[in-house]
C-alpha cells in the first residue's frame, strides 16, 4: 500500500472533529489526494454494528461484548474504505482508531491495554497508523472547551465525569510513550487554526523523511 | 461457579440439535437441573449481532468482521444466560460454542484457529467447556441426513460444498487431538437413541470423576 494511514486521537474537546476538513483542505493544496473518515464511515455493516451498540435499550452490554463490537466495526470499515484508499496512494485522515479503544476501553474501562490490542491486532492485521496526532489538552479545559460550545451535541463520553476523563489522558500518555516512533503531540490547547497549522507541519515532516 | 458447562460439536447432520432435548430428559430424570441453550439463546443484544451476521443484504461481509461479530455474541450469551445458570449449579447444555469458530472460521475458512481462539479467549476469558461432546460421524452420511429430513430447513452451511465439510471434519479431528482431556467421541452414525444414551453415559462418567 502506497498511501498514508494518520489517525487523530485525544480526549473530548480537544478539537480533533474541528481539525479534520481544515487539515483535509491544507493537504489538498499541497496537491495530496485525501480521504477524511471516521468509524463506521458509512459502511453498511459498521454502521449496523454501531447501531446495536448505541441501542439505548442495550443496557445490559457487558463491555468485552462492546470492545469486539468496536473491533468488528473497524475491520469493515478498513476493508471497505481504508484500504482501497491507501492502495490509490491517498492520506487517510482517520478520527480516532486503535488507540481510543486501548485508552477508552483497555485502560479507562479496565479490559486491559494489552487485551483490547489482541482482538484489535485480530481486526486491523498489521495496518496501524503511520502517523498519530494526538492532541494533548488537559481534561479540565477540554471538558471547558464542550460545554462553551453550545452547538455540539453531547455523546455518551461527553457525559462522563472528570475523573473518567482523566484516565483517558493518562491511557493517551501511556500510548503516546509505547508507541513513540508514530506518535507526535500537539498543543491542543492553542487556537484551533494553529494546532492545525502545526498538524500540517508535523505530516510534512513525516512525508520528507519518508 | 458449581455447576457443569458441556458444549455439543460436530458438522452438519450430527445429529447434536436432536440429541440435546433427550440428553436433557435424561439428566433431570436423574435429578440434574438443566438449561439447554444455543447462541444467540434469545438474548436481546446477542440476537441484534445475530441478525446483522444474517442480513443477506449483507454479502460483503469481511470473515474478520463475521468472527469477531460471533465472538461479540458469545460473550453476551455467557455473560446473561450461561454464566448465571452455572453459578445456580445447573448443567448447561450449549449447542455449539467456540470449538465450532475455530473448525469452522479457523480452519475452515482459513482465519486460523489460534487467531480465532485469541478473540475467543477474550470472549470467554477462563471460560471452556467442562466436557464437549463430539458428534462423530463422516460428512458424507451427515450430508446424506440432512437430504432425507425433509423438515430440516437448509441454513448456510447445509448449502456448502462436501469439500467444506470434509474441511471442518478436518478441524474438528486437530481439536478433539489438541483438547483431549475435555473432548469425548461419540459414534453418531448410530440411531439417535443409542447416541444420545452414549452421551449421557459419557456425562455420568464425567460427573463420577469430578
Amino acid at each position: 500500500m502506497t498511501g498514508l494511514f494518520i489517525t487523530l486521537e485525544g480526549g473530548e474537546g480537544a478539537g480533533k472533529t474541528s481539525a479534520v476538513p481544515l487539515l483535509a483542505a491544507r493537504l489538498e493544496e499541497e496537491g495530496y489526494q485525501v480521504l477524511s473518515t471516521r468509524e463506521p464511515g458509512g459502511i453498511e455493516i459498521a454502521e449496523a454494528i454501531r447501531a446495536v451498540i448505541l441501542d439505548p435499550s442495550n443496557t445490559k452490554m457487558d463491555g468485552r461484548t462492546e470492545a469486539l463490537l468496536y473491533a468488528a466495526a473497524r475491520r469493515q470499515h478498513l476493508v471497505e474504505k481504508v484500504w482501497p484508499a491507501l492502495e490509490k496512494g491517498m492520506i487517510v485522515l482517520c478520527d480516532r482508531f486503535v488507540d481510543s479503544s486501548l485508552a477508552y476501553q483497555g485502560y479507562t474501562r479496565g479490559l486491559g491495554m494489552e487485551e483490547v490490542m489482541e482482538i484489535n491486532r485480530f481486526a486491523v492485521e498489521s495496518t496501524m497508523p503511520d502517523l498519530t496526532l494526538f492532541f494533548d489538552i488537559s481534561p479540565k479545559e477540554g471538558l471547558a472547551r464542550i460545554s462553551e460550545n453550545k452547538g455540539r451535541e453531547k455523546n455518551r463520553l461527553d457525559l462522563e465525569t472528570l475523573s473518567f476523563h482523566e484516565r483517558v489522558y493518562e491511557g493517551y500518555k501511556i500510548l503516546q510513550e509505547q508507541y513513540k516512533d508514530r506518535f507526535v503531540a500537539l498543543d491542543a490547547a492553542k487556537p484551533l487554526a494553529e494546532v492545525a497549522e502545526e498538524a500540517v507541519q508535523a505530516i510534512m515532516t513525516f512525508l520528507k523523511q519518508k
